[in-house]
C-alpha cells in the first residue's frame, strides 16, 4: 500500500481552451478575475472523500471494480492512512482549495462507540497534518448517519433513542473536528431521515425529534464557537422511500417550524434537485428567494434513470443557468462547489479520477464565464425587471400597501373596467439570448 | 336543450355487495354507522361541475366527444342554466350531499368585468334555488384563475397588477357567493401560480404577492363572517412547469412564512400527490402531522403517465391506506370527498357519468369499511405505538427535555457504551395485516 | 453455522380467509380446483435464492443488516452448503413446489475458471440431493453474468471476446446443470447487456454478438436434449443506463431479427414492466399477442421510486389484472410464479422471510380466485368481444381479405358516405365490474 | 384577415456568431460546406403547420392566447386560405427549404367524407401554387387520424371497421397529395393507435389490423409510383395510455412481424424519445443499427414534466450527440429536420414564432458544426473502434464464425484459463472530448 497512488500525475494547470492536453484546465484559470473576484474565490471547489476514495466501484448488481491499493484488504489503520494521504495529494494535484468528508470516510473501522471515537480522532490528527502539508482546506465535514446497520431506521428520526444518542455522539465529534480543522461549513444529509413504509411510521414524532436534533446541533455550534454555516442537504428519496428534507421549499418549512430559518441553510445537489422534480437552477433560485442559499454539491443525474447517479457535471448549458442564480444570490459566502460525483464503475483507472474532476471543474468554470457575460450584457435581466415594472405603479403599490383589502382592490378592477393586455413572456428570445454567450 | 338530461336514470340506492345492479351502491350505505358516525357524515361526498358538466371530452390531441345538450352551441344564458339544472339533478340522483364549482363553470360567458359579475350573480341566484329544490349543499366554491388568457402568466403571481386586481374581483365574488350558498369551504388552486421559465421570473416578487393575496383572502373571509375553511390545493406542475404550491410540506412552509398556518389548510388531491412524487396517504399523513389537513379531491392518476389524468378512484387498496390516515386525523370537519375526476374521453354516454361516480363512491366507502376494521382490530396501531415506546423511557425523555444538549446526550451514549440492537420494521407483516381486512 | 435456520417454524398450511394465524395461508389452497386445475399447478410458485438467501440486506447507502449465519464469514464451501440447506428447507416449509437460482448464488466463491466450475459442480451435486430430500423442483436456473467485475461492460455484449467466452462457459454449465436437475426453464437476464454511455458503444456490434449468443444457447439446448423453455427477462435499465431487452415488444423484435421467435419466450417481471413505462398486465397481454409468453417474476415496484425495489407483491387488485391475462394466455406451460422479491432491509428476522412469501403467495392466489370469477361471470369478456364484432361483418372482412386495397377500402368509405357512430368504451363500467369480484 | 401576417419581418439571413441581430442566423449558413455537403442539404429544415399556424395557444387548462387573424372566426375557406398563405410566406422568410402538414391543418373544416375530400383537394391546389410562388418544398405530408371524435378509439386499430375505412380514405388522399406536391416522405403517427384501458382492448386484433393497414399503405405507394419514404413516428403514450409504436426498437419488431422492415423507416422525435425512457441520440443510434433511420422531428421535452411539451430545441450539447449519430448513419436521404415544436403559450406575438425557429435552427446548425469537428478530429471514434478491436482477433472470429458452438467457445475459455483484464470505458474522458468542440 502506498501514499503515492497519484505520483505519476502532474499538477493540473490552466492551459486555455485550445489546449489538447487531457490533463490541463481549459477554462478554470484560478487567478482570472470575473465580476470582480478571482475564479478560485468564486467557485471554491472541493473534492469529496466518499465517491473518489472510499467507494470501490460496486453497485446493487455487482462488486467493486476499482482496485485502489487501500481497498485490497480490511479498512484498518494503515489502509485509512493511505487513503487520506492519497486523497489530500489528489486535491493538491488538482490545485483546488478544498475537500469534504464524512467521519467514516477518513477513519479505520471500529466496533464500539469508544473505538469509533478513538479511530476518528486519529484520523483528524492526521488530516490536520495533511492539510498543512498539502496546503488544502476543509469546505465541510459531516457525520455518516446512514451506512451502519444501526441507522437502518434513521438517526435523528429513529424509533430507538439509543440510536439517536449514537448519532449525537458522531455529530458532536464531527462538528468539533470540522471546527478544529477550520472547516467553513458543517453539513447534515438525512439519508435515512424518512421512512420505508408509512405503516410503521409516526411522522409526527419523527419530525419533532428531527427538529429537536437540529436545534441541538445549532446550540452546540454556538457553544463551541464554530462560526461556519450549518447546512441541510435536501433529497426527496433514496435510500428511503420518502426523505423528510424533500427539497428546498420543504426544508424551508421545516426550518420555520423549528425556528431555525436564520441558523441553517441548504446545500443543494444537482442530482437531488432533478430527482425531486425540479431543475438545479430552480432549487438555487428558490433558496435565494427564501434566504437560505448555502452551498452546492456539484454533479448530474441521468434524465432517463430514476436514481442518484452522481455523475460529474458536463453540461455547460445547465450549469450556466445555475451559475446565473448563484451570482444573483450574491455568490458563496461560506459555501462552495463540492464534487459529490463519482466516476463510472467502468472507469477503473486513477487517470479516470482526473478526467472526471477536470471535466467537472472546467464545466463549472466555463459556465461562470458565460453567466458573467450574460449578467454584464444585461439584456436578460433588463427584460425580467421590466416585466415586473408595473408593480412600482399606483395600482401595484396599492395592492402591496397596508390599506389594500380584497374589496378595495376588486373595486378598483371593477371601477376601472380593467381588461389587462396580453404581453409575451418571450421565452424563446430569452433562451436564444442565454445560448448566445 | 333540456334540464332533464338524466331523467331516465333512477336515484342510486344501496343494495349491498351481492347486487348485480350496475346502478346501485354495493358499499355506500349512507346511514350505516362506522366508528360512531353515519357513512354520509364520514365521507361527505361531492360532485364537481367542471369535469362532469363543463368539459366536453376534448384533450390536447382531439376535440370534444361528449355531445351533452348544453354543449351544442355557445355557453350562453340558456346553456348555463341547463347545465346547472342537469348538474344538481345528477347530484340528487346519486343521493350524495354536496357539489363544488368554479365561478366560470356555472355561468354564461361574459367579456367585461361588469358582464362577468352579472352573469355569475345570476348563476348564484339560480344555484340557491336549485340547492333548495334538490336538497343539496355546497362543499366548496372557488374562482377559476387559470383558463382565461388573461391568466396565462398567473393570477396572484402575475407580473401585471391589473390581472391581480381582476383575480381579486373574482375571488371576492366567489367567496361571497360561497358564503351566501352556505359552502363549507373555499378553495384556492394556484393553477398558473408558478412559472413556465425561470428566465423571465422573479420568484421573490411572485411569492410575496402570492402570500399577500392569501392574506387578503383570509382577511376578507373574516370581514364577511364566512366561517368555513380556506383551503389551498397543492400541485407540483401542469399547466406550469413549476407550481409554487408543490405539495403539502411546501404549502406548510408557505403558510408559516406568511403567518397563515392556523388560517388555511390543504385540499389534497390524489393525482396531484402522485405527480409530486408522493403517495396519496403520505400527503394526508403529512398534513395531519403539520396540523393542516382539510379536504380531499378524490381521483387517481395513471402510474405510467406523467400528467393529471383525473380518473375516478377504483383502488380500494390505495384508498384504505388514505382512509386510515383520514381517520387518524380525526376525519373531516368542514372537508369532504370531492370527485375531481372525469370519465374517459371514450365514455361518451350519460350512463358513464353514473358508472364513474358509483364506482368512485363505492371504492371510497369500501375503503372506509376496511380502514375502520383495521383500526378496530388494533394490531397495526399497536405495533406502531410499541415501535416508538422507548421515547417514554429515561433516555428518550432526556433527549426531549430542555436539559438535554448535544453534549449531554453524546456523553450518555459514550458513557453507557451504547450498542443499539436491531429490531425488524415488520413491513411485510404490516402489509399482510392491512390486506387481511 | 447451521442448516436448521428455520427449524422453529412450522410448515405453512392453508387455513382460510378467516384465520388469524400469521404463519398460515388464507388464500393459497394448493389442492383447490380453479378453472379445472389445482391451484398448485396453476401458479407453480418458486422461491429464489438471490434475494432471500444471498443478499445480506445492503443497499447503495449502507451495509448488510440481516446476520444470516452463513453471512458471518467468507462465502466458502461450508457457508455455501449451509445456505443451500437453509434455502431448500425454507421452500419445503412454504410447501411450494419450486425454487430458482443463479450459479453464483448456490456455490462457494472461486477465482479461476477451473475453480469456478468445480465449485459450481459441487453445489449442483448437493442441490440434487436436497431436491430429493425436500421434495422440491427447479423452476429455472440461470448464470449470473453481471456481478463479477469482469462483466462490468456486459457479457455477450462485452467489447472483449474473452469475457464473452467466460460467459459461454458459465451458461453452458448452468444450462447443463438445469437440465440435469430437471429444471423446467432456463433464463437469461441481460443485466449489463446494454450500455452506460453511447459514446463508447457500438450498438450494432453488440446486438449482433448478443443475437449470436442467444442462437448458441438455443443450439446447445437442442444438442444436450434440454426440453425446457429458454426465457429472456426484459428490463429497461439498471444497472446499465440502457438495457437492450427493454420490454416485451423490444424482445420480440430482437427474437424476430435473429430468427428465434419460436425458440425463446419472455420471463416477465412486474417491477421491470413498470420501470419500462408499462403495467404488469400490459407486458403479459403483449407477450400473449406476440406468442412469446413464458413465465413470471413476481414482485412489485414503488410507483414513486425510479429503481427496482423488488418488493413482494401485495396488491390483489393489480395481480387480478395480470392473472386475467395469464388465464387468457392459456396459463403456464413450463413457466410459473417465481418470487423475485426481497424483504425490506429493516426486515432483519427469519420470520420476515415467511411474512414476505406468505403475503406474496396469498396475494397471487387471491388474484387467481378473483380472475377466475371474472372469467366465469363472462360479462367483461363478452363486452370486449362485442366491441370488435363488426370485424366479422362484410366491411371488416373486405378490409382483412386479400382483395382489399387502400383504394378499394377508401372507395367504400366514400361511396357509402360513412359517418361512423360513436360508441362508449365503458371504461368505468369495466373497472367497476372487475372490482366487483 | 390577411395573408401578410409576417409582412413587417425581414428574410432571415446568416450574420455569424457575433451578430447582435435577434432576427439573423448566427450558425445556420446554408451554403457553408460541412463534411462535403452544404448545410442546407445536410439539415433539410422544415416548418410544420400544426404547431405554428393551427394551434391557438390553448392547453388542457386554458383557452387559446395567440389571436392570429385566421383564428378570429370559424375555420372556413377564407381562414384556411389565409393560414396557408401565412405559413408558406413564413417558411420563405426563414429561408428554409421545406414544410410539413396534416390534411386537416391546411383545409377548411368539413363534415361529410365528400365535403372533407373536396376541402382538402382545394387546399392542395392552393399549396401547389404557394410552393411555386415561395420556392418551397414539402418534406412530408400526413393525415390527422386522431383529432376528430370518430378516431377516439384509434384509426387503423379502431374496433369499428367504418372508422378504419374513413382512415383509409384520408390516407389515400394525403398520400396522393404528398406525391403530387413532390413530398420527400409520407409519415404515419399513430396518435391513438394504442389503448386507454386494456380491459376493453384486444391487442391481438388491433395489431393485426394495424399491420394490415401499413401494408395497404405501402402497396398504395407502389401503385401510384410514390418514391418517397414511408415513415412511422414512435411515441410511447399520450394521448393514449399506451401507443403501440412505443419506440424505435418496438417499431422494428412491428415491421419485422409484418414484413415491412425494408419498406418503412422511423421519424424520430426528440420529445417522444425522452418520454419513452431514452435519449434522443439513443433512438437515432438504434435506428441506424437496425437499418431504419429516416427523419427527425426536432423539438425538446422538459425533463421534469411527463408530457409532450414540444419546445424548440435549444441545447447544442444534446443536439451534438444526436448529430454525431445522424452523421454516422450517413445523414439524411429523404429525411430532414422538421420543427415539430411550438412556442410557449405566453409567446403570443408573431415575432415569437421567429425567435423559436431561429433559435432551433441555430441550435441544430451549431450542433452540426461541433459534431463535424468531433468526427474530423477522430479521437472519439478511434477510441470506440479500438475498444472492439479484439473481435477481429482469433477468439473473436471463432465466436462469430459458423464453427463456433457454445461448447467450443466455453472449451476455449476453460482450456486457456481465461482471466479477462479490466479496461476502463473512459466515459469521463469521452465526455470531456465531446465538450471540447
Amino acid at each position: 500500500m502506498t501514499a503515492s497512488y497519484f505520483a505519476e500525475f502532474p499538477t493540473i494547470a490552466y492551459e486555455g481552451p485550445e489546449s489538447n492536453n487531457d490533463l490541463a484546465y481549459r477554462w478554470y484559470d484560478k487567478d482570472k478575475v470575473i465580476l470582480g473576484k478571482r475564479m478560485e474565490e468564486h467557485l471554491r471547489f472541493a473534492v469529496c472523500f466518499w465517491h473518489s476514495f472510499c467507494w470501490p466501484g460496486s453497485d446493487v448488481f455487482g462488486a467493486g471494480t476499482f482496485r485502489r491499493p487501500w481497498h485490497a484488504g480490511a479498512n484498518d489503520t494503515a489502509a485509512a492512512r493511505a487513503k487520506r494521504e492519497a486523497a489530500l495529494s489528489f486535491v493538491e494535484k488538482l490545485d483546488v482549495p478544498f475537500y469534504c468528508f464524512h467521519d467514516v470516510d477518513v477513519m479505520a473501522d471500529a466496533d464500539t462507540i469508544g473505538g469509533f471515537r478513538k479511530s476518528f480522532a486519529e484520523a483528524v490528527d492526521h488530516l490536520e497534518e495533511l492539510q498543512d502539508r498539502h496546503g488544502r482546506k476543509l469546505l465541510w465535514g459531516t457525520a455518516n448517519l446512514f451506512s451502519h446497520p444501526r441507522y437502518m431506521a434513521g438517526a435523528a428520526t429513529n424509533p430507538d433513542p439509543e440510536v439517536y444518542a449514537w448519532a449525537a455522539s458522531q455529530v458532536r465529534d464531527a462538528l468539533d473536528a470540522t471546527h478544529r480543522l477550520g472547516g467553513a461549513n458543517y453539513v447534515l444529509w438525512g439519508g435515512r431521515e424518512g421512512y420505508d413504509t408509512i405503516l410503521n411510521t409516526e411522522i409526527g414524532i419523527e419530525q419533532e425529534n428531527f427538529g429537536r436534533f437540529l436545534n441541538l446541533v445549532v446550540d452546540h455550534k454556538h457553544r463551541v464557537g464554530f462560526t461556519g454555516t450549518i447546512l441541510i442537504e435536501p433529497k426527496p428519496h433514496e435510500p428511503t422511500k420518502h426523505q423528510y428534507d424533500f427539497d428546498t421549499q420543504t426544508v424551508y418549512g421545516f426550518l420555520k417550524r423549528f425556528g431555525l430559518e436564520n441558523e441553517v441553510r441548504v446545500n443543494i445537489e444537482a442530482n437531488h434537485a432533478t430527482l425531486s422534480g425540479h431543475t438545479f437552477e430552480h432549487e438555487i433560485a428558490m433558496a435565494r428567494a427564501l434566504g437560505i442559499f448555502g452551498s452546492i454539491d456539484a454533479n448530474r443525474g441521468d434524465h432517463q434513470n430514476g436514481w442518484d447517479t452522481d455523475q460529474f457535471p458536463n453540461s455547460v448549458e445547465e450549469l450556466t443557468l445555475a451559475m446565473l442564480e448563484i451570482i444573483r444570490a450574491g455568490g458563496f459566502s461560506d459555501g462552495g462547489f463540492n464534487f459529490d460525483a463519482k466516476v463510472r464503475r467502468q472507469s477503473v483507472d486513477a487517470i479516470d479520477l482526473f478526467h472526471g474532476h477536470i471535466g467537472g471543474i472546467d464545466t463549472v468554470a466555463h459556465a461562470l464565464v458565460k453567466a458573467a457575460a450574460i449578467i454584464e450584457d444585461g439584456r436578460v435581466d433588463a427584460f425580467r425587471a421590466e416585466r415586473y415594472a408595473a408593480w412600482q405603479g399606483e395600482l401595484g403599490q396599492h395592492i402591496r400597501s397596508s390599506e389594500g383589502t380584497l374589496g378595495s382592490i376588486a373595486d378598483l378592477a371593477v371601477g376601472r373596467d380593467l381588461a389587462p393586455q396580453p404581453r409575451s413572456g418571450r421565452q424563446e428570445w430569452l433562451e436564444n439570448m442565454v445560448n448566445r454567450f
